[in-house]
């Protein structure tokens, strides 16, 4: 059986866990799971040498203003990463998953690709396990193989994916959907033959290349380009800045997913939250007996469906429900479960009234 | 007509407006109300010299621990008590209106005293110094007045009192009630012959004295003993430590009120808070047309009967209703309006749980 050998994405950066998360403190790199960040959570998640497939040492695509704290993350969980492809500045996923082949090209590396974002939880370890295992055959096959999350409710922040035939451990993909308005999430959801696009994609690198060259030759060529003229240092890959910059920008659903014939998809249910609310993120928690997350120093009484979690003055929440309290050193956020992506709404009132620096 | 002589109690500590009330911080020194303290506010409340009745400087009774404090506090706002009574420990509010007669003796004062604590809210201040204007027949015709505020719900809190026959601007008093059950509360409610009792007594001294030393002859003496043996000091009198440790502790309304013949009650509605919780304080705060009272560094999206302050760091609310977020440099609380009395149960586990600090 080929092994696998994840490629984690560490790029972007976004203020929707704002007071968590700040412009230049990405939520990837934040302590979120006792005490560990979701990049250190997804890359232990994949440890090489742990049961079920097999797991090779990672490779790591990140920026250059957070490839240190990336590194230092990672190993102070125990993970060395077999190269880490430094991004002079972000060109969305098609171009990672580019650089990635071309790295394995250059390399000689033969194992599977595992691409995704080191920002998700995903909390059923054994499930998550067992459907990469399942999936190998798929990939190998020359499916790229992507994988679907039951949806639990008509979420309209996430792309969708309607399966097709029945092929070996999932479904060719019958369709891509974008984001859709509540009424079609609705109609998604009764349907039941949609999941939620995860942005987890596993594939042989010989097939990705094909179909990027086919579909995205531009990208094929200018992620090809930066990593051939990257300067190496040990294992760290500094991607040609000429060559990335010109890299066209798109997300690897538009530039080869949607059109390419040899989709697949494999339905989960492995407890998974693309974090990217406190709400999304709570979702997938542990909870006590009325439903609530505690984080940090924080006194709850009578409360229920209440996520708080504290790092800076001690919090006490009493007699709410269905709110989230964030409490940071300089920063307090209460807001309604139900109103987790308006954290925007206050992000951009912030800056009007000269809170930048919070931002 | 005779003049007015406040007699202004600062005595006391508390933690029910935790976050911000502390052990060694007494809400009436806090700065609640516009930078503002209780104390500053209810002295600027009967500043001299403004319009309605003749209002003389006033005296101030407080422990020693708070009394630079609280005079520096007055200072600061333009207000010099003619006296200020030092207590060596808390003996209640019946040896406090001893004290004060005493010293209205001691000095040859011959205005009606008022005697009010200083950490309650009166926002309607027109009507609460018409009301002292019209009370002042009453006190000079030997009744001791008592303003009762008409209750706007079934208030288990406070002591409630009961009108009798008609006299001058008021009632004679039929009966002082202790704080009621939730069924008694609503059928006094229902009844509307009953005022809740907010502590504040306007009364000739001479008429005090008599009663006191009729109905608590030991109170009546020990605190006469206290402000004759005084260590004094320009306008300073240091109660005797050892008279006033023997003077019984009583409310006046126990030792007094509930037995005289001569109470009598003015009832008023003046936008009175006791500011005895958060929501109780909320409730004569101006707010926003969403009902909203913000104070500090406070940002409100889509928000309903909140109420939010800062004097920490800066805080966000969105999407919620009648909930108070409350926070300081070293500590947050979120509580439900409804749980206001609840404080006592975060600041009961708090010390258990290691926080004493936050008390």
């Amino acid at each position: 059986m080929p092994s696998i050998r994840p490629v984690l994405m560490c790029g972007g950066s976004g203020t929707r866990l704002w007071p968590v998360s700040r412009k230049d403190r990405p939520k990837h790199l934040i302590p979120l799971v006792d005490g560990r960040s979701l990049l250190q959570e997804t890359a232990l998640r994949l440890k090489p040498g742990s049961q079920g497939p097999d797991i090779l040492a990672p490779v790591v695509i990140t920026g250059a203003a957070q490839a240190d704290e990336a590194l230092e993350q990672l190993g102070a969980v125990g993970i060395t990463p077999v190269a880490a492809l430094i991004e002079p500045e972000g060109r969305n996923t098609a171009a990672v998953a580019a650089a990635a082949v071309a790295w394995s090209k250059a390399t000689g590396d033969e194992a599977l690709l595992l691409l995704l974002p080191s920002d998700h939880q995903i909390t059923d370890l054994g499930t998550f396990r067992e459907t990469l295992a399942g999936a190998i055959d798929l990939a190998q096959s020359g499916r790229i193989v992507t994988f679907g999350i039951a949806p639990s409710r008509p979420h309209t922040g996430y792309g969708y994916i309607r399966r097709g035939e029945a092929i070996g451990a999932g479904f060719a993909v019958a369709a891509f959907k974008e984001k859709p308005d509540v009424q079609t999430a609705a109609a998604y959801l009764r349907d039941g033959d949609y999941s939620w696009n995860a942005g987890i994609f596993l594939f042989d690198p010989a097939v990705m290349q094909r179909e990027l060259n086919h579909w995205a030759a531009d990208i094929a060529a200018g992620a090809s380009r930066a990593v051939e003229k990257a300067r190496r240092a040990e294992t760290v890959w500094e991607l040609d800045r000429e060559a990335f910059a010109a890299t066209p920008s798109q997300p690897l659903d538009i530039a080869v997913m949607e059109k390419t014939g040899c989709a697949a998809v494999v339905p989960v249910d492995m407890g998974w939250s693309d974090v990217g609310t406190w709400t999304s993120f709570m979702d997938v928690l542990a909870k006590d007996e009325g439903g609530n997350v505690v984080s940090g120093a924080v006194h709850l009484v009578d409360c229920r469906n209440v996520h708080a979690r504290s790092t800076g003055p001690m919090t006490a929440v009493v007699g709410v429900e269905n709110v989230s309290v964030i409490v940071t050193d300089d920063a307090v956020l209460v807001i309604s479960n139900d109103r987790a992506e308006d954290v925007k709404a206050i992000t951009s009132t912030l800056a009007e009234d000269g809170w930048d620096h919070l931002l």
